[in-house]
């Protein structure tokens, strides 16, 4: 490309259009930024809250009335028979700068509300009914998956309705409820479609967690352990301490872990430099290359949190296998997840292939394939602190693979 | 609100995280920028292209194989029966680091590609049996409603695929095409469904207008037109002395004219403050609230530049109407206009509701619905300097409409 000219028509001239010409081939290259700003809340009652909490939520900077679409997980509604009937004392301020758009929509809860063709439509169905304009507001009030259908919907409706997501799992109040991302599965792949879009606001509210299953509020503590064991060593200490109260669902202490793996989950979108993951590292994916392929293998019995546990501990001593991670610190680990109540084995982890191979193996391909060609797979190196790795070894998976299970017996 | 304690756990001490506690209730800030760079190429023939012109387009950090997917517009293949060969060669270098992922699909052209069902499921489903991951390609090559079309789909599989734009028109080359929305028309709404997705790349290519209908080629010229009124006087007084030679389809002629709208255009995008709307001022938007309900009025016979045409008559004769633009700024505005054979009147103009109504006006209401309650209008104050205003009255709209007939008689 010899003889490149600067081209600077008038038109050109500012800071941040540039342009080149070569013979009769120009080009304008074009730059800018786009702030994002969003408030997570951490409160145990939102919706006995008192109203200036309400507006300081729904704000907005003209003063006009606006109107707001709900939706709330089937699952949920079912458990806490009274919780729409809350939601509508919200709305319901005489005063109120705020108020519902059409009647609460209830929206079929768990993986399907991801899967399903139809319950995405009768989403947008509510939404295009509604008539919303892109300075109002969308509330989710549900599971990561709730989320995750009425987030993708919101998101592409006048290109961006505001929206509210009040997650209503451990899982999803500490890790992708708090997040920029939405998704739905297609063609049998997870997230196959889906959009990077902050929300408008977030609330953590502890008194939704109330309902939950035992099971599925501890398995939530995978993605804190997650966190804790890349991030944050001094967090790691902590969750060691809590994890009986954990375990009994002590709200307080369940409070307490949520609001530092959050925050610690935010300092890694805010900070990490990548928040819609234009490069191919995942620092915040650590375990879940085995995750992903286990919820595959047991077609969605072992559900995300638990897969995720028995990820950490495959990577972790795969990390210790390869040399990088003491015998000390991979026993906290395994050890913080047993106290934990998740399991680090499961016999779908030795399924093989028609070859003879571990079909789990998989799950390394898809990663890398997922990724755009080049495999990013973050291991620790400390309580705290990770690495990322470019190559995993099949022998020494199969020897992680073969210690988890020694472990867990 | 009062005794707002700062929360400052360990993990809130980064920057960008900053929190607030009132009694249980908690907030983390959440604030972080997106940077976005696109370039922008013009070139005469880009399918003729020398090898390094087309591996700078596709260019990969990592050196890998990338793949491309490639839609092509009906109109267009039609028009130009060589054009998917010539793509197809551009693909076919031995060595290159670029291969089609699989058959060029051809995609219905014209209003049907942004409102049918049917074309837009095909798109997904070439999408995704082609497989790309995150760092392959997309590439569209057509008018703006097959680039929003498949830039919709790219935008939202994998959260988003790597789009390269080929805009074939007069209209896209200098204003959509260029830009960063896509949409879809759904539930009777222009743009219902659509995301802000900044595309890879975009390359005009002279080449690719010179099978418009002579007509359609002129009735892309009234977004130039918009854009000099608004932002350019210079460029301005040059569409003035250029008319007669855009008029007559002068390649040289039409690529200036388009190079200057675009880098215009693009200036809005990254120096504008606003790329992704957050706010509802729609600088660009001049002349656009008359032609969105013309186009609706008219059925979509009156297509979106010549409707754009004769909404920037409308709001220049209203401006003048007004006291804010002097009847010489006035004239040249509506004497450029017909200069480029755009026409300023339509009988749908003067529909009347049943209440006796003319049905125009209430394209002024639907422009303050999208914005969010309240209006923006952009309004020339001097050729290449305009303001917002935020009401419009009914009498001045109606007697600018009488005296746009008579200009035009």
């Amino acid at each position: 490309m010899a003889n490149v000219l600067v081209h600077t028509p008038r038109s050109f001239a500012r800071r941040t259009v540039s342009g080149v010409r070569v013979g009769s081939f120009v080009r304008i290259n074009n730059r800018f930024s786009v702030d994002f700003e969003y408030p997570v809340y951490f409160t145990d009652d939102f919706f006995s809250s008192v109203p200036d909490i309400v507006s300081m939520l729904f704000s907005s900077h003209d003063g006009l009335r606006r109107r707001a679409a709900v939706f709330v997980d089937s699952g949920l509604a079912k458990a806490d028979p009274d919780l729409c009937e809350r939601i509508r004392s919200i709305f319901s301020g005489r005063d109120s700068k705020i108020g519902l758009a059409c009647e609460i929509a209830v929206v079929r809860g768990g993986p399907e509300a991801k899967r399903s063709e139809s319950v995405f439509s009768k989403i947008i169905s509510v939404l295009s009914k509604a008539s919303l304009d892109r300075q109002e507001f969308v509330v989710a009030v549900g599971g990561g998956s709730v989320l995750d259908a009425v987030g993708f919907a919101a998101s592409m409706i006048h290109r961006g309705l505001r929206i509210i997501r009040f997650p209503s799992t451990v899982l999803s109040q500490c890790d992708a409820g708090v997040g920029v991302k939405n998704g739905l599965d297609r063609f049998g792949q997870k997230n196959f479609l889906g959009t990077f879009s902050p929300p408008f606001a977030v609330v953590n509210d502890t008194k939704l967690l109330s309902t939950l299953p035992e099971a599925e509020l501890r398995s939530g503590f995978s993605e804190a352990v997650k966190v804790a064991v890349i991030k944050d060593g001094q967090f790691f200490a902590r969750m060691e301490n809590l994890a009986p109260r954990l375990c009994s669902g002590d709200m307080p202490a369940v409070r307490e872990a949520l609001e530092t793996c959050a925050a610690i989950h935010l300092r890694q979108i805010t900070s990490g430099g990548d928040p819609f993951e234009f490069g191919t590292a995942r620092p915040l994916d650590f375990g879940h290359w085995a995750a992903h392929r286990l919820e595959i293998l047991s077609d969605g019995r072992i559900s995300h949190g638990f897969a995720v546990a028995a990820g950490i501990a495959l990577d972790s001593v795969y990390a210790n296998l390869s040399g990088m991670l003491s015998d000390n610190d991979t026993a906290r680990i395994t050890n913080l997840l047993r106290a934990l109540k998740l399991p680090l084995w499961y016999p779908e982890m030795e399924i093989k292939e028609t070859n003879g191979e571990f079909s789990l193996l998989k799950g390394v391909d898809d990663f890398r394939n997922h990724l755009g060609g080049r495999l990013n797979v973050t291991l620790p190196v400390s309580i705290g602190h990770a690495v990322e790795i470019h190559e995993m070894e099949t022998a020494k998976i199969k020897a992680a693979l073969s210690r988890v299970r020694e472990v867990c017996s």
